[in-house]
């Protein structure tokens, strides 16, 4: 009947493990006071995504719309947001905060203990589909001016803000430094472009793939080699002022624990299945600082006005671009990023 | 002949692993411009002091008076030393500071890279002696007004700024926190007077040996429990603001990692000897910050303050008193503490 | 007619400067999905209600409610309170927090621009009545258990927060430090009691009234004097290392800039109704830190952790107790402290 | 004779208000053990150096050749100084650190109790000379590579240091940042520039002169207004982030604490000979921050890195250079800067 296909929509619905679908599914629909049904503009897909769809977030239940970062047009909003009406351009948060909890409270929104934090895509329906619910809108969104590039402002949903607030804000950057940063996948490069935001003298990425090294240099790394040169570059002065693990390997922890001087700090971004090595019998009187985190996303503002601006140079870090019926197509391509050269992969609605 | 006489001093002396005694040894001497020569009226042993005597550190070299925390008498300056005259009393850091290098300049005198750091009773002769040249005599002291008890002034040497710079400050305890430390041998224990200073509103201590457990609750700890029963402690909340590892056991720092909340620190203060594990499969977006640290002896100024105006009840830190000639029984009853309760073992000249 | 006489509740109105009378006013009732309606048991009068007295804040209305502080029962919530029950213990903050606006993102909750800040008993009804509507309610309250004293808990709404944030953070106090506090009113009294939480070495009074002196010290100030006095005492030292203003008096500003060393903070608390005069010929060069602020209540949780552990002895701030339907008689006694020795007046419903 | 002739050199003495001359003074030699001789290769005059010719710092003394900014080559050093040899080329730093009071021990070197702080040029002979005495020479040098050109090395002596510290650090400016720079005289300039570091989104010069206005955009300044157009420019949103006052003008510092948003940070370095007025009135409850500060060239070293990676485009601040011995005309071309259009006048040793 023609009531139930204007009550469909399209979406990319996670089946279990290796099994994902672009399909049709009921709209969604205002649930909460807080929510806001956002039209969705451009999508991307995430290294998490990956991680659900090889099964490893049991959490994540069969029938979920996955997608948890996009840009879009409020088309309706619950009678308690008070900061978004139909119509606004708006960033979709990656993070959603409750702004009520005792972690919201203290700005950490990742870890919202009332019903927010990274739940998007993930325990409810996420953004890779035509319409998405927002829970919090007023504390999950940005509005998004039209003068921002679209496939630029799609990465503040999530992947700028994970490099600048878990990778460079709490290795604490700062001018003059040296950073080294493991792994340059995709957050790994997010990284050099946001560290640049603050003015290191050397910016030196590591990895085990030629092809992503090259990637980094013309990202504006300032140097990118392997893991076995690193020791020897930095082992004419006292080590890096910060190193930043971005490749979600253990020995890519014990390299960055390897690498900073003493006073240095190590800032962790990669998303770790397994436990590493933390060698205290060196590192205990070291004077070093190590932070892992889960992003805020509080600095989307900030960064969309870097955008904005002509600072933050991000284009670069967008290889694809599909049609949003294209999805299943942008998967592939982007979890064979080894042999497509794939980073960030965008999805527009047509 | 009377003049070999007067040239020596009797000093504790490291003549390999498990090999110490009360020797004769030729009078120390002003070496450099910015040295002192110091009468040593107090001074103690530290856990490092074992780790020497088993053969542990083996840049020790046999021949070396060991020691390196004393309060004395100023008998002889260099005449590049400005702030110390013949007659004052000081306190002598374990870490010396030559003032002038990049660690010093960044206040990090335990790295000092300029001949300063921890070198007493290690790279050169210490203060477990009659006499004792304190290099960098400046930065490497702190004059001692004669109302502040040598049993107390002798635990700024080095005890008291550990527990303070490297676990209670680095670990940013506040009002208000819940504090964990795992450890309850004097460092540890140590941290609990210091914690104080913060107004924490629960110092909880674990350790496995229930003598310890009950000292800790005597020095001020709110509980003293097993590592097991820790964490159903904790339980009911989200855990532990600050987790401080005072036991130098690879154990207990995992205890940490587990017992402290989302956004909550862990300063290391114990002296590890094997690596640990790092959970990072759970602890990858938890905003965890771990540091580690030597101490810097900074805060010894500060210290002193406090225990002046009776704001630092440090005094039952001291369990044991000898003559400074009893040097060899006093490591005795330090190095078997389970046994002897032995905390801090202080040495007076008679 | 009987209903409504069961809609009516006493509280203490404005009715222009000067003039305020203890009346029977509508019911508040839930006014937004995120307001509760919390029944009074406990309030006090502020500094700020005897400024609006006086008419000096034009922006409260003849009408008006006053009073922002109180411990209450809730008694009904909207259907947007997540964290409130009838029936629950709350203290009721002076400052509202919408939770969303740019302000509170960032955890400044008394500037924020949502609708909250200090609004009660300002620009909507407060909590000198049986009955009190508060807005935002989940980031307004805190929950208070049984086995806090309510003359304790009501300092928890404003004072000692204000004390706290706005005076001993902002000013950073430190274990072992000077801390001047000019004036000893309320917040300045209260100011001596939560700075003790991080264990300055000495806290100095200053204030002109001898009485108030006496009480500074019955509080645990090491010392209370004169203006004049103070720039003598300090004078055989670098100065104070933070100088806390809560005098609201111009000349109590410049003290602080006088007694203050180089490198240490002045944190204004005080409610100044003139410029001061800030003498950067000598200070440009002396890398002095100066704040202000208002208070964000972001601290009372940590507070109430603290009272109830015992470890906040507030008691004495608290002078005189009277019962609710006395308010009036209450604003007498508060607003002739001078003569009657009155620090905080705290009112009871019966 | 001629072995008079060897033992003096030329040098720009100071006589008294408004009488300055280049003339022939005795060879500065090593007094203290700590000392370096440095042969100036360039130096540079600076806004204090006129506040002294006018006879407003009467701890000058006639007689005093002045100047505390060169670079130059290490002729001789006295036997406490470790760090450099004879032939190093060095940045010399207006301030001297002696690294063992409380004031270095902190890391605040501009405040060094021990005989150092700003004292060349001004309590001892200085750099306006083909020679000069450095006391302290560890602390008070950096080590200056070749390929960095001398014209941008001696900025780094104190200019960009001083915008650096005590304006872009104190006012802790961050990435999207609005940033208010009152003042564009040489020090407000360099703050444009160094301020670049931090990655703010907008950086407003303020000045009456139009013609420095225009030089401020040329320096990469996004705008350039005078004081009545500023307050109107923020009107729209809450304000700047940062204020700089860079001017020593009383209503220079109130423009900046009009300009600044809740929240925000004042920072202080214009060299202010009266005071001004602090409106607490509106200021007491807006959680501003004011700092000020007088330079430690703490930074030095950093910056220096940058200028050698080319990310310090400090080269346009300069725009006059003259042969040493044209020290009067060079005097006269800075301190007539409105016509001359001089920002930085450096000076060579032919």
């Amino acid at each position: 009947m023609g009531s139930e296909e204007v009550s469909t929509v399209r979406a990319l619905v996670y089946h279990g493990p290796d099994q994902i679908s672009w399909d049709m599914v009921p709209d969604p629909v205002i649930e909460e006071v807080t929510d806001a049904i956002v039209r969705v503009d451009t999508t991307t897909i995430c290294g998490s995504d990956l991680h659900i769809l090889r099964g490893r977030l049991p959490e994540v239940k069969p029938g979920t719309v996955l997608g948890h970062e996009a840009v879009g047009e409020v088309v309706e909003v619950g009678p308690e947001v008070n900061h978004l009406r139909p119509g606004d351009q708006v960033i979709v948060s990656s993070v959603s905060a409750c702004g009520q909890c005792w972690a919201c409270r203290d700005a950490m929104y990742g870890q919202c203990g009332g019903g927010g934090g990274w739940v998007l895509g993930s325990l409810i329906n996420g953004t890779q589909a035509e319409l998405v619910r927002v829970p919090f809108a007023d504390g999950s969104t940005t509005r998004c001016p039209s003068d921002v590039p679209l496939d630029d402002a799609v990465l503040l949903a999530e992947l700028l803000p994970t490099a600048y607030e878990v990778g460079v804000r709490n290795g604490q950057v700062g001018p003059g430094d040296i950073v080294v940063v493991v792994g340059a996948g995709p957050v790994g490069l997010a990284t050099v472009v946001v560290a640049r935001l603050y003015s290191p003298s050397r910016i030196i990425v590591v990895d085990m793939a030629r092809a992503r090294l090259e990637t980094a240099v013309r990202l504006g790394a300032d140097a990118a080699e392997s893991p076995g040169s690193l020791l020897a570059d930095l082992a004419e002065g006292p080590g890096a002022d910060v190193a930043i693990e971005a490749s979600g390997d253990a020995d890519g922890f014990v390299l960055c624990t390897r690498a900073v001087r003493a006073g240095g700090r190590i800032a962790n971004i990669g998303a770790h299945g397994k436990p590493a090595t933390l060698h205290l019998e060196s590192l205990w009187r070291k004077n070093v600082t190590i932070s892992t985190g889960q992003v805020d996303t509080s600095s989307t503002p900030r960064l969309l006005e870097l955008l904005r601006c002509g600072r933050l140079p991000a284009s670069g870090l967008v290889t694809h671009i599909f049609g949003l019926d294209r999805m299943e197509d942008a998967y592939e391509v982007f979890a064979d990023g080894t042999r497509t050269g794939a980073l960030k992969v965008v999805l527009h609605h047509e």
